[in-house]
């Protein structure tokens, strides 16, 4: 069996979610190089992946590196230039979302892309490997809910990790550029159609410090579709229960819905509190096997040679919806988006 | 309309829930007598459901009383010969569950229906009148399970009302008699079979008052039927989250369960610790539509001559499958049923 | 005990249901009149209702019937006059929903009930006496979920039903003043706050005949209350599972979700399917119950001399919303209200 | 890191789910030898899983292959020689349920752990690493349900894959020894107390086959505890819905439930028939991660030194209530353990 040959950029959080799966649960890979401009997290690639090829500079890993591919798990504002300088150097390339901090950015990763028809880019919009939204999208093209028109999706971190978010709240972009991504893509994944118009609105009611920073800890928003189809995204910020992500996809013959209840397990306590079920307590929890799943995903497209589900337009198209979202909730008003 | 006239004897709390039902919630009947031994059952009686006819002798109301019918909620050892009586005296009677408290009341009660053709019997199986209950069995009668060969029954009180089950332990006739009796009528009624072997154990583990006078605080039996169907009850005293009734119903093409979560409502709470349903509280909560749904089946009956789905050989056979499940819990030893 | 005297005008579907309380479930109540324009119903008003005393002129009615109160079940467009008239002839009104069928009516509808402190009035969104609906709010009230800044509220009326909705399309004033005035009413009731503006859509995918006539199949709108909560409302006519009424509060501590799955009993199917719930299958069903806690609301609030808790205020600023809701789907803009 | 070099023996449809997870899913693992009388699953071995040292008999991979352990998924009959042959070669062990056909063999095992304390050995009751039932575990551990009291355990396999389990009903022991040893062993674990006595009786409605050879298409079984506790045991072969494993642990202050819906994710769809949730279709679907964790733990325990949860006395009592629970079904009697 080919191995794909794999070099990661970051080894944050997420970063080491990918770099253990690919160097221990993806047959047709390993992981044999990594690059961080933390020396604790390349101290971590020798002692937890059994990585001695390590960079601090990510060109120089291009360069010298024995890879096939990388996986750039990096700030997103690094995304767009990585892709492109990894594809000229002739690597397959799976980058983590966004696919850039802004359109300008995304037009350039585009064009990398296009430059090198012959290698594999993937963005990583892993909900759509999740179980449950794979079966949902199987379940739509198999014709059970007859023609999708509307996406309601939510997504709210958990109360118990807001600290984080308060810290970041100045510089994150606000909060649909910030958690409303993932919601995005698959508003036009399970429609399969383009949006062109948003309205969105905000409000904080528990932690006054988002406002201060002219962010918001709950939002809403509305798109309409090019087909007339419609989608809502609701984010937020304080679950006290974990963290709660939902969609349902709506169509003219029956409806799907996710997680409407975003269980931790299959478990359910009868006690003095009624039937209870715990909640899933993070991203990295709830899509674990995801994470897992689009990088298995990723490495049979480069050994097949073809085009994963999730490319560079995705990103893209993504990314605008998100600032066009902005723009909508930051001045009250209607926007047209492309 | 015509509209049965109704005599109730006990106004316990039970009986309160069948006075006003009769008394206000259904259009084919008015309460026109009441009978108790207890003084203030008879001031309630006058000041809340309007009856200025009432008696402290449960014949003497039957002489007397410009009644149709008797809804008996006595105490459970005074049902036999009160329904006899009533029979006898032309009367239509619905008596609330168990029938007798001994095997030889109950077949002097079966005798007095049978002398009385002409005059409306029901038995107060109050589940089989609940919506889920009647559904699942209507489904069955579909043909949505196919053969039903296997019923579970739980039936756990809430640790709430545990006191009151402690101070009558040492009269109640022991856990399966005083609370298995409507799980064994809904196994009959499922399986349209009749059961001929239990096998029974009981524990207790967390109020030792209970084992003190020979009960038992959670019990179980399983039951082997005619046609070679099984049973299995389940019961207690001890949930910390309410009442708990559940029942399944298993087929050779499915099966159907009712109440797995006993909630209180239709309304989820989301906090700390999690997804939380909170349930029912007490059987009055529970089957309070039950209650109603019999009440006028009853009724309906009498109006039109018929006879009720739950008959005096229903509370018969319930009472013996009681007696031999208490004797094989007793014994420890598999007991034949008569 | 009192009886409260009641005639009913419009004895439909849900006059019927209204009807069939008054005169067999409300202990204080009893019906003693009714009025109609179809004489089939005036026919049912005796043989089923016992009333004898009927009229084909609402005016007449309450000028020579021996009554204390008036529901009003008829046309929304007779509600306005109906009400004035009714209290200005001395009697309590219980006048179903909408109060009117424009603001300006509303207004008048205010000051006769404004003129008549002493008359009880009372508006039918019976949703608030529901048994789930009434929990939420107390547990809101009990400060469950903190301080409640959101409602998500989901309203679609059965694909079973559809032909109905295409034959009123032309004429019942769109989508949202025809379905949404009980999510807008809950809204204003669990966020105790009054909606500012408000922005919509809708789009029609099934049955084009909505749109031919300038209606839609399914719409959503967005509204801004003056604390800056946010209520989002989802209406449709075409759910293939039953009537799908669903209901989120959210708080800084916690959410409330109502009827997730709206579910027809507690029984559960597990078949070649899956497991399966049955789903109600009409808002006569679903809210059987309500229908009768809120009259019974109005009756003691009349035996009280006390104001229900609905009012004549509810009844125009949801018809305000309602109307701005509309302004909003028909422009695409942005609409303020009030 | 060090890496487990392991043997495996039985490339059957669960040796390659274990194959296939030591191969690439456990960091710390390497497979590097394999043994069948299949030559097709020999091939398997080279061409999926990359191993080249591959054997017909077992005796002669213990001797040459270079390996620390060994996986044993062969044929039940043959693990308890296999256990005994690897440890005395020296050859940490871990061997799939049950430990043995029979309890004289299971001694023997036991007698061969005892021989090699330094050894690890691990049978493999995948369900206690299943993230459920480890939660429970955890739980009740935490004391959240008080002293567990009572264990009520379903596992009913698919109607779908019923013609497998036809052809093997002769052979299989019975449906006691072929089905219930897990769930045996989950009433053990929970509970932490041994079974004492058993009544079981069983009965076949769907599919005569089974009774033709001596067996049954559905049974139960009660189980008294040493210390007072219940246990309830309902197996069966028939599940239209799909693969249902259910466990309920009672106790004095609470209960868990796991699985009461055998979700096959996390999606619910509303149609047609309601709200429906697609269930699992096979136990490699459901414990799928448990048997990647159950692996984990044994390479864990092999690298540090340490004995897992999951000894050879589980094995053998496991097995012994088993053949106990055989002869209670067969004999219609009492039966008492150990």
């Amino acid at each position: 069996m080919k191995k794909i040959k794999v070099g990661i950029a970051g080894l944050g959080r997420l970063g080491k979610v990918h770099a253990n799966n690919i160097a221990y649960k993806i047959p047709n890979a390993e992981l044999t190089a990594a690059c961080s401009i933390v020396p604790a997290e390349l101290e971590y690639a020798k002692e937890k992946l059994g990585v001695t090829d390590v960079y601090t500079d990510f060109r120089e890993m291009l360069e010298k590196a024995d890879i096939d591919a990388v996986a750039i798990v990096t700030t997103s504002s690094e995304h767009c230039w990585q892709i492109e300088a990894a594809l000229d150097a002739g690597k397959h390339v799976f980058s983590d979302k966004p696919l850039g901090v802004d359109v300008a950015q995304c037009k350039q990763a585009e064009k990398a892309v296009e430059r090198h028809p012959d290698l594999t880019f993937m963005l990583g919009f892993m909900r759509r490997y999740d179980k449950s939204y794979a079966y949902a999208k199987k379940k739509i093209e198999e014709g059970a809910i007859g023609t999708p028109y509307m996406v309601k999706a939510t997504g709210i971190d958990p109360e118990a990790h807001v600290e984080g978010a308060i810290k970041f709240a100045a510089t994150s972009g606000g909060i649909f550029l910030d958690m409303a991504i993932h919601d995005i893509d698959l508003m036009r994944w399970f429609l399969g159609c383009e949006a062109t118009e948003v309205y969105a609105q905000g409000c904080t009611f528990k932690h006054p410090e988002f406002q201060q920073v002219g962010d918001d800890e709950t939002a809403m928003a509305c798109y309409k579709f090019e087909n007339g189809a419609m989608g809502f995204v609701h984010v937020g910020r304080t679950a006290p229960h974990g963290y709660h992500v939902e969609t349902e996809i709506i169509g003219t013959e029956g409806s799907i819905r996710i997680s409407a209840i975003p269980e931790k397990n299959q478990a359910m306590i009868f006690d003095v509190h009624g039937a209870v079920t715990e909640c899933v307590g993070s991203f990295p929890e709830r899509f674990d096997e995801a994470y897992l799943l689009e990088m298995q995903e990723f490495i049979d497209c480069v050994c097949e040679g073809k085009q994963p589900g999730v490319n560079v337009y995705d990103g893209t198209k993504s990314t605008a919806i998100g600032y066009a979202t902005t723009e909508a909730w930051k001045t009250g008003k209607i926007v047209k988006i492309g």
